[in-house]
């Protein structure tokens, strides 16, 4: 029951209708018995500063931001957290008596959703693929996770660089090197990499036939194959490397963690999710992705 | 079911955590079954600005606007009804696409709680107690009931001369008049006037042991007394006028029929609510209350 007390948190974003957000932190309010409501608004480029300025004035006391605004919302903010300014990025909003916090969850999410996989992540060499947003906070999870070397590759070759240069001298990955163009010697660099990450959003429904990469002969069941792409539940990318007999995960479950990881932020509460509840969550996401495997 | 495409209404005021609107509001949301949710917004009086121009950037389609904000408000809206013109004051703000219009329901609230009892005012006299934004609104809907004259008091001299002034200058009720003090022929004007109207906060929940008249001989079943405080349901002023033998009505009807009318603003939807649906929703705003009769 909603009352006069009751928080109210949001996302915003442009476009913003088809969020899955208000869906998942909806069912997070009502799986963990919180008082609180969440909606969606689009709110335009050219609104930004007053949406946050809106924020304070009616006393919403959490948001998350999405495309276009994680980089922007930052200089409308009165404190971040270390992963914001190092990522020059927030996902997540929160208001405290009219001051607003940028928080980043998307590499807490990234690690959480590894679940035992992370194991695979010690001392090991991981070729990602992109250089936006969503990639420096994979680099910053992979920073976490203690691996030996990133192998990168953007058609961007200035974001590339920028990456670079954060993995390097901020991350502490001072290995990190950069593929300049996906070569012929795909096939040796993946036979040598037992991790290989798509966080471009290259296969992303409706463009679900293509793939970062295509006929790689070298994939066989020693690796680990992750997609950030959550529609489809299964990209080309992944159902190539499955065939292969790689282990696969798509990110459904990264996308999961890091709303919970903002709900976290914004309660102040442990939130755990048991494998049937996470069952559960994303059978209801999948449902509303029309992906009926 | 929260969607992102879901619109938002909120009440604004400050204090704002024992409002009755999201109690309210969210049943008509449920009963219709119209897509929203509704929430409350505690906003001080410095932010009220930063708020509407919130509610414009983050595209929130309705706004009811409760004290202190209802005069203060009208500056910072791009459109107003008629009744806001000349009431100098607003409860509800309608966004369509970033231009704001503000209403006022509570005179339509008035009218329609009065239900059979409309037939009353006809040529009839009314004595009103109280000169402030709910008495500027009674008023207004008084000269839509056709009533004969106004009997205006109250203990500011500045509000009364400012309300006796729309009354007879912008409402046509030319023969309103104003009276000092509750003098000592209260007997009498209670004797020759029907209907006796409380519009100030005296006899309010927690000061329930207080009434604007005491010890009046001459109300008879002939009389109808209305009281727009819904806390306590049944005021001292009432209590003594039914005793009496006069047929009574509290504010409850009044505060249901001006937020269903903002709803009906906000959805465009022509909402209507039958005798059963009325008893369960003022058995619900009752019990929350705490008047359990």
């Amino acid at each position: 029951m909603i009352k006069a007390t009751t928080p109210l948190y949001a996302v915003i974003g442009d476009p913003i209708a088809h969020s899955l957000s208000p869906l998942m932190q909806n069912w997070f309010i009502q799986h963990f018995g919180l008082d609180a409501v969440y909606v969606a608004f689009r709110v335009c480029p050219t609104e930004l500063k007053n949406a946050v300025q809106g924020m304070r004035a009616l006393g919403i006391q959490g948001m998350n931001v999405t495309v276009p605004h994680k980089e922007a919302v930052t200089a409308w903010t009165d404190e971040y957290s270390s992963e914001v300014t190092l990522l020059g990025a927030a996902n997540t909003l929160k208001n405290v008596d009219g001051k607003i916090s940028a928080f980043v969850t998307d590499p807490y999410g990234f690690i959480e959703s590894l679940s035992e996989n992370s194991a695979r992540f010690n001392q090991a060499d991981v070729l990602l693929f992109g250089a936006g947003g969503a990639a420096r906070s994979v680099c910053y999870a992979l920073s976490r996770l203690s691996v030996n070397r990133i192998i990168l590759h953007d058609i961007d070759d200035q974001k590339t660089e920028s990456l670079l240069r954060l993995c390097r001298t901020n991350l502490g990955l001072t290995k990190t090197v950069a593929l300049k163009s996906i070569a012929d010697d795909m096939n040796d660099i993946i036979a040598a990499t037992p991790i290989v990450i798509n966080a471009t959003a290259i296969g992303m429904h409706p463009q679900e036939n293509q793939s970062v990469i295509e006929n790689v002969r070298t994939i066989n069941k020693g690796h680990f194959f992750y997609d950030l792409i959550y529609n489809p539940a299964k990209t080309r990318f992944l159902r190539m490397a499955e065939k292969a007999g790689a282990v696969v995960q798509s990110g459904l479950d990264m996308l999961i963690f890091q709303g919970l990881q903002s709900m976290r932020i914004w309660t102040g509460e442990e939130l755990k999710l048991n494998h049937a509840s996470m069952q559960e969550l994303r059978t209801l996401l999948t449902h509303f992705l029309g992906n009926h495997e």
